[in-house]
């Protein structure tokens, strides 16, 4: 009797186990599915890549290391906001090209397709450039590389990976940055060439810009000055020309200081995701010299520690483009340093971390058109990369804090046409004037609608 | 004894219920939690909007029609593909302006915060817009409004929402569509202007360039022609220079058919993605003429039933501009057809449909330059809204497109420099030359790097 009952109940609680157990299951499964479209399959153990930052986004090799990368944000934002000035490697900075060369050739990595004992090389020598490009010149007076006095022909070169973001919403803040970028350029007469190739898998990453450059200034010698800018950098003032006669006897120049790159070899003692450099021999020369630690895998791991050791507060990397060039003009500064201007009388590149939350106050006190602290030219989201994986709340600041930067540049744009964002968090607009019959007597305030540094005497052909 | 034993298994079978319980209802919990995430809001009552495709970007008002936007697409497709010719509403075409005004003033809707009474206008009417300007433009000769011999000075106006896209993969393919549009306006000397601005709430969707569009034309007097382009049309040949002394007597070129639109009516007898406006008092008239049936809200939809009834195959929706300009035109001929140009020699507007599965035949018998059915200056993407809520499979057959139009047109920008996409369905690129130490001695073989279409006599001012 009583077996029979708990017989019975046996029978009855495996099928009702059973029963929940596949509702169980079902959402179980269910859930992961759509967790792994969700967090990425890269969570998963498909390969996933690593952007570097959006400046990085050329970035190809298919690993993830999300801390070096924020230990280098970190270091950077702490240095240029506190100047830390502890020298962690003093005495070690007796490194010098020679080993790097001796680097090159110890090279057996397999990432390389080439010949690893042949050093890296951005091209052909050339060693005529100057000759062969002001004979081109007189042949095609039609491409003049001055449109003006003082006003040389500039190509502002800029890109982006052309994969989709990871993060997605970070496609949305490229498009952002192109449309701000498009903005300044036709105020200033600025050409625009935005880059979505890897034009040399080696070179992938930070390095990717070498041989883009060198590219671009042999293919235009109409071009004088190539203005290289990284796609999370954004143009923060729309009236501020670049005084181009300061740099007339400059072939390259970048936001730093003489003392932190010569004396103290500090690694952001200048930065490379906003420089000028001028079309010429002397170029040429600087990227063949700049290039050989960009070549990914070992050459780069190992000319890492070479920087590392021989750079203040630099943190353990691998080479990286800005790193390298401050390791450079520390080394040979008798070569280079009389045709490199440090810039820092206005904001050729600004750091974001000492500039976002200062807007209000600059609208407060000042006006576009001065292009230093006071209303900076360049808002630079240094180790921001919305276009990588979704990463800590900081990726979520950043995100805020380009929105502001955009709003702050487009409010510039806008005033031309009557208009101003409701806020700098906003992205709605509302009127600033009224519509009037004679609109050619209303003068934007800041006279960016027909800019005299723009206008040229144009004769028809 | 069986109380006892029955008893005792009620309260396990309860403790074991509740124990299932909690897994399962965690495991739904969960799974609603992310379904949310990823499915977007808008599917769980949360207001949520809809982009009547890439190009109605502008489009802002809360609620969602997926069916209309579908229906539209096949009745283009099919028609622009079959041409099929049945009249559904012969007789039907007696409507006219008055009626329109009618609407206007019959309007009650609460969308609109101005006096419904009050007919809708662009601004401020203006009627001696070509004194004014060429008042101007004699004042101003360094902004010409002419910058070679039949080389008028030409503003490409494209934009997009403010928003990031509720598809995430739209945002990448905006960026790829404004890079496309940067190279191409960087090889023809065209300024771009990319808006992210609604300037006018009334007019959005469709209808937002025309505020924006009248707004430019007063803000340059020295642009002489604005080219309207939707942000899902790419440039596919980048060697094709607008025939601008074809246009001399023209004040607004459109792709379309004088038969089709004075004849038959038909809505998509002209396509109104892109197309040529002269700046002008004749501009402006224009513009205040196809703006009334634009406020969204009750003239829209009362307006769209007006061109349903009058045009030839329009399916039933609200009014758009392309409608509006057939009909306009249609019962309109004498006032405006005389400065009208309706382009169809070459793809100033190419239909996605007829031509992405031709490429490879294009390659393999034509080559850039031509900008006709051989070689499209424009592919449109009618009707794609990547930039949407995911739609049906038809959304990824828009993405793989786009992806083939964008390398199409990006392979004749790197073979300027040596490159070439792999495939036309890949995002990476090959060699296809040599670097040479003699760089101006290679010519690309289209001429792209200085056409003779760019060239400009400067004389340093």
């Amino acid at each position: 009797m009583i077996d029979d009952c708990l017989g019975a109940q046996r029978s009855r609680k495996i099928r009702r186990a059973l029963r929940h157990c596949k509702v169980t299951i079902f959402c179980l499964v269910l859930t992961v599915v759509v967790l792994r479209g969700t967090i990425g399959a890269g969570k998963f153990g498909t390969p996933g890549q690593d952007f570097a930052g959006i400046r990085d986004h050329f970035y190809y090799r298919k690993r993830a290391q999300p801390h070096r990368v924020l230990e280098e944000v970190q270091t950077t934002s702490s240095n240029e906001k506190t100047g830390a000035d502890t020298d962690t490697n003093s005495g070690t900075n007796n490194y010098n090209e020679f080993d790097i060369n001796k680097i090159l050739l110890d090279e057996k990595s397999d990432d390389s397709k080439r010949d690893p004992n042949v050093p890296y090389s951005l091209g052909p020598k050339i060693s005529d450039w100057d000759e062969q490009r002001s004979r081109w010149l007189k042949e095609n007076p039609n491409y003049p590389n001055f449109i003006g006095p003082n006003k040389p022909r500039v190509l502002l070169v800029t890109g982006s990976s052309p994969k989709p973001c990871e993060n997605p919403v970070g496609d949305h803040y490229l498009l952002k940055s192109i449309k701000n970028k498009i903005d300044y350029c036709r105020l200033h007469g600025i050409e625009i060439f935005y880059n979505m190739a890897l034009l040399d898998a080696e070179m992938a990453g930070f390095w990717a810009k070498l041989p883009l450059i060198r590219k671009l200034l042999l293919s235009h010698p109409e071009v004088e000055f190539l203005w290289w800018m990284d796609s999370d950098a954004m143009f923060t003032d729309m009236a501020f020309e670049v005084p181009w006669e300061r740099y007339k006897d400059s072939n390259f120049v970048m936001h730093g200081w003489n003392e932190m790159v010569y004396d103290q070899k500090n690694w952001i003692g200048l930065n490379t995701g906003s420089f000028l450099l001028r079309n010429g021999q002397w170029a040429l020369d600087i990227l063949d010299a700049w290039a050989p630690m960009g070549p990914k895998g070992k050459i780069r791991e190992e000319a890492g520690k070479v920087l590392t050791r021989a750079l203040k507060n630099r943190p353990v990397f691998e080479a990286d483009d800005q790193s390298a060039m401050v390791y450079l003009l520390a080394t040979q500064r008798e070569k280079w340093g009389d045709k490199v201007y440090l810039e820092n009388a206005y904001y050729l590149h600004g750091y974001w971390g000492i500039l976002v939350d200062r807007y209000e106050e600059m609208i407060e006190n000042y006006h576009p058109g001065l292009g230093d602290h006071r209303w900076p030219l360049v808002t630079h989201f240094v180790g921001c990369k919305p276009c990588g994986k979704f990463g800590d709340y900081s990726v979520e600041r950043c995100l805020k804090q380009m929105d502001r930067a955009f709003n702050f540049g487009d409010n510039q744009i806008l005033q031309m046409y009557g208009f101003t964002h409701k806020s700098l968090g906003s992205r709605r607009v509302k009127r600033v004037r009224n519509e009037t019959g004679n609109p050619l007597e209303v003068k934007d305030e800041l006279g960016l609608l027909h800019p005299a540094f723009k206008a040229v005497k144009v004769s028809s052909s």
